[in-house]
């Protein structure tokens, strides 16, 4: 342990980075349930259900760090304030929605913290680039039908590469798509161009795993038109088709 | 509740496909837990570890349907076998290393118990594609180095298509093959041929979150050549150099 992380009271700070889950209470880690009982700090995203927070100790200071009226808090001061809270000897736990390193820049958060001499560990979660789909009845691989898969972000950050659309529809294998909806009408259209055929299917999923969970079924061509709300969870390829929880081969609609 | 899966005795049979994690039995979710707790006979693959195989009730009964001598158990009995378990109104969990449906057909299981009218229920597990980098100190994504990942199983079943290397490295993102240690040679080649740098740093994991893991780094144009045992998870792009659980921005060595 280092002595920057010990409070003058000889309490040891310790920062757990957790992975909260698609949104069912029941669908965090046992470690991730453990952590947040003990904790006596949380910070999370705003992305995090309430039924998760619920089960933070209920004396427990809840930090939210999500967007404030439409802003993000910047990266930089929830860094900081991570440090600072380990530094104070706080038990902290950082939940982000899903897991950590898919999207949640668990990574700088983990960077920042090692600098500083602060202890931490990072507990992985389910991810909704897995469970999402799957919470509609799609296997984001199946066999015959999709032997890979690709998670990307439509939302790029300034200074960020675009993504490589046409590459992508030549890899073939399922494509994920989160943060896309605003730019869904520009992503089908790529993909398109790519190669990719107007009648491959898609699958828009909202609120996964949670009590108001939607699914919206498309395809590339009707993508743009489709009324998809934000945030959701855009599964592209045959597999977006499916629905094997009811037993079907084929979910869309006016396909037959 | 249908009336194929209820048992003379008025038992009501239910099949729970659980996803294990990737290997420490903490990181099992909540529910998963529960059903396993609850359940009175586990099918289980070869990959599922020992230690999330003692969370299952003394009494039930745990059928191994992992790989028999080297060669497989085929899917299509294991289908039957879940079938027939439920229809004989037992409390049955299929216990898959990971998620359920990330190379773990699941979904093949799903419509099978779906088209037998018993009922069935998915519980996601944290997949080892994201869990065995993060192990490691590895985010598949991070900020100026990978806004997304793809992945891809360097092992084909007969009749499938083979994998586009060539379009994968002109996607970018970080790219995670499973099964692909005894194909590492061959993958390198097409991807370093498709456009990506010998020098694109490599890792592979293996028992990632269990007791005797292990990490190997190299680079694209060592990694035919790198002693990697099978099974491993193989993390491909500039992420596969982080080491941010111990602060490291270049774990590679004979980097500097």
């Amino acid at each position: 342990m280092s002595e920057r992380s010990e409070r003058s009271d000889g309490t040891v700070g310790f920062v757990s980075l957790v992975g909260a889950g698609p949104g069912d209470p029941e669908l965090l880690t046992v470690r991730g349930l453990r952590r947040l009982q003990a904790a006596d700090v949380v910070v999370h995203d705003a992305l995090v259900g309430t039924g998760v927070l619920a089960l933070a100790h209920p004396d427990a200071e809840l930090i939210d760090v999500g967007k404030r009226a439409g802003a993000p808090v910047p990266q930089e001061l929830i860094n900081t304030l991570l440090v600072q809270l380990g530094r104070d000897g706080r038990q902290v736990v950082r939940l982000k929605g899903g897991d950590p390193f898919v999207f949640g820049r668990g990574g700088e958060e983990a960077l920042a913290l090692a600098a500083a001499g602060v202890d931490f560990e990072v507990v992985p979660g389910v991810s909704s680039v897995v469970a999402a789909p799957a919470a509609a009845g799609i296997p984001v691989t199946q066999r015959g039908m999709s032997a890979s898969f690709t998670v990307v972000t439509g939302h790029r950050q300034r200074g960020e590469s675009p993504v490589n659309w046409a590459a992508l529809a030549q890899a073939g294998g399922t494509i994920v798509v989160l943060m896309g909806v605003a730019q869904r009408a520009v992503i089908a259209a790529a993909l398109i161009a790519g190669g990719l055929s107007p009648a491959t299917p898609v699958a828009a999923i909202r609120h996964a795993t949670g009590e108001d969970e939607s699914v919206l079924r498309c395809t590339l061509a009707t993508l743009a038109d489709a009324p998809v709300q934000s945030p959701a969870t855009i599964v592209i390829g045959p597999v977006a088709a499916l629905d094997v929880v009811r037993g079907l081969v084929d979910a869309l609609p006016n396909r037959h």
